[in-house]
């Protein structure tokens, strides 16, 4: 079986390991005679998945005591309206605009008829970059920056200090890097880019900020509905929660997430090279101190659609998808999350090199 | 392999030629080399698997052209927020109180402030019927009733008629019987009792309710932004959504729901024959003229918890899971949703049989 170079930006790459596990038990798991997806979620078999991926997060992430783990549903779309019901206490929520997710968990907060703030935006410039002139005030609710911006290919190389509370929506870079938990008060992703298969959402939260919601939240809506019942308050989404356990247990045995970084580091360092020795051929969206490890946003010299297109026919014709960047930037987007192989990104690369040779006629 | 005989409440029972289909191609999906979990939201891979889940539901379930199918996340418990906050005008919401997911949808209503009403209630007698004196007002936003109680094991022969839109919480019995739509607004389900797996919700509402939420209402909790994106505002849940188009394959190859429906009622016999045939010695908790055909709850005779454990354990070592009847009414509770087969419930039956003439000291 040849399985496809996956450079999809999300749902995206899932490593083969955990596809070949959960085929080989998907009928029968742990000898149970059954699915895990048919398992209630009340029963000691689904109970042990879940809290095992709980305690491998934790482990692995080294998420510090005062902070819960929460499975959610809905996305990180959801979360940009369950934060402001949460963590709003009335006053002002600052935001960096550092793209397109940012300017929607923005408006969700808008929507709400909150104080919101735009303190730094690299928006004038076609969201190059993350904005380096960031300085939160001290007397906010909270903080808010999207960590990765999957569109832009730009990531932030550390998060901003802060006094009030950090949110990170790290949807497009969870699992990739170690975290600084210090000034952190939670941090959130979908799980369809780094971490498994769409349908869940992760929610790592401070516990002082659990239980601050008006009375008027909706009990879905409320961090403390989903922390005082371990994420089972109604049914989870079982199967996303295994798969995502088992992603985690692949991080693991990959050497966890240092080994995975430094990995990220080796497939990003292949395409960055390749665009900037390629004399102007190839041209980074992002600039260079703001380049993301998980995607790689570029076009070809005087944005030549024609070249493009003839590029992305020609990674198609050789086993990889995903590769059309997103019509924001146009050109090449590589999403080169951990699932995605060295050799892979090696493939691709090599395919870029003799495109290049082939077609620049400088 | 021997599958196990599964009982459980939800997640529930997945068809089994269901669970061979996607492990067969768990790993390279319509030859494409990649998962269906993997394959992105936007691409004509995944497209087709959700446009094609949409199309049979409407073909299967006869639902009329003036209505949508939405999947969402966050399960029926997320509905009893949605729903109000996109029907209500700001007048009264009726509702039947027919068990604990009744209670809830109340719970959540009365949170956002609003006007409710319960016209009908079975909580004086532990629910154990659906109310005969069910007369909803005319002047009222909607009328809410729990189509099939889980815990009591009652359901509605057919659904009340209304002049304001009926709102039906299905989520135990959907798919099960045909349904009259003629003053039905919305019909919602978590599908993880008889439509597949936990993650996905599906929403099947009247166009012309769609669009009058407030404007502070969240994107993610407006009909319309679902409505208006084919339910691709935001990652969908798409493996599941992958498993219930299987599910609904099944059901149109097994003949459509009305074939099912007569299955079901010949699985529902077998037990309540049995039941009503044992002397006394199995107590069926619903009356009878609102007998579920999904779940049955029953205690043995004095509400014996030693014969009761006894029961539960037999069917343990017999190869079935999911008999331990809820908290709330004790006893065995046998959930025969779509998937459970005949041969399951014949087993059951045959222990039930066995076990009383064992054990009926009378």
């Amino acid at each position: 079986m040849i399985r496809t170079f996956n450079f999809g930006a999300g749902p995206a790459s899932i490593p083969t390991e955990v596809l070949e596990e959960a085929q080989q038990e998907l009928l029968d798991f742990k000898g149970s005679g059954l699915s895990i997806m048919e398992a209630s979620h009340r029963s000691a078999l689904y109970e042990d998945v879940h809290n095992e991926a709980i305690s491998l997060m934790k482990e692995l992430y080294d998420i510090p005591k005062n902070y819960e783990v929460l499975f959610l549903q809905g996305g990180a779309s959801t979360q940009f309206t369950m934060i402001p019901l949460n963590l709003s206490k009335g006053g002002t929520i600052e935001f960096v605009n550092s793209g397109a997710w940012s300017k929607k968990a923005i408006k969700e907060a808008k929507i709400l008829g909150l104080n919101t703030k735009v303190i730094a935006s690299s928006e004038d410039t076609n969201f190059d970059r993350i904005p380096n002139d960031i300085s939160f005030s001290n007397d906010i609710d909270y903080a808010h920056i999207t960590s990765n911006n999957t569109i832009y290919g730009t990531q932030y190389r550390e998060y901003p200090k802060t006094k009030a509370p950090l949110v990170v929506d790290a949807s497009s870079d969870i699992f990739s890097y170690k975290i600084d938990w210090s000034n952190i008060g939670l941090l959130y992703a979908g799980a369809q880019k780094n971490a498994g298969p769409s349908g869940v959402t992760i929610v790592i939260i401070r516990e002082d900020l659990i239980g601050n919601h008006k009375e008027n939240t909706p009990s879905m809506l409320r961090y403390s509905t989903h922390a005082d019942t371990n994420s089972l308050y109604n049914t989870p989404p079982t199967f996303g929660i295994y798969i995502l356990g088992l992603t985690l247990k692949w991080i693991k045995a990959k050497g966890g997430i240092e080994a995975i970084n430094r990995l990220n580091q080796q497939k990003a360092k292949l395409i960055y090279d390749t665009i900037d020795n390629s004399n102007g051929f190839y041209i980074g969206h992002a600039q260079k101190e703001s380049r993301s490890l998980m995607n790689v946003s570029f076009n070809i010299r005087g944005k030549d659609k024609n070249l493009e297109k003839e590029l992305i026919e020609i990674t198609e014709k050789s086993n990889m998808v995903g590769l059309k960047g997103h019509r924001s930037v146009g050109g090449i987007r590589a999403s080169i999350y951990n699932a995605v192989s060295l050799e892979a990104v090696q493939a691709l690369v090599d395919i870029m090199n003799k495109f290049r040779e082939e077609n620049d006629v400088k």
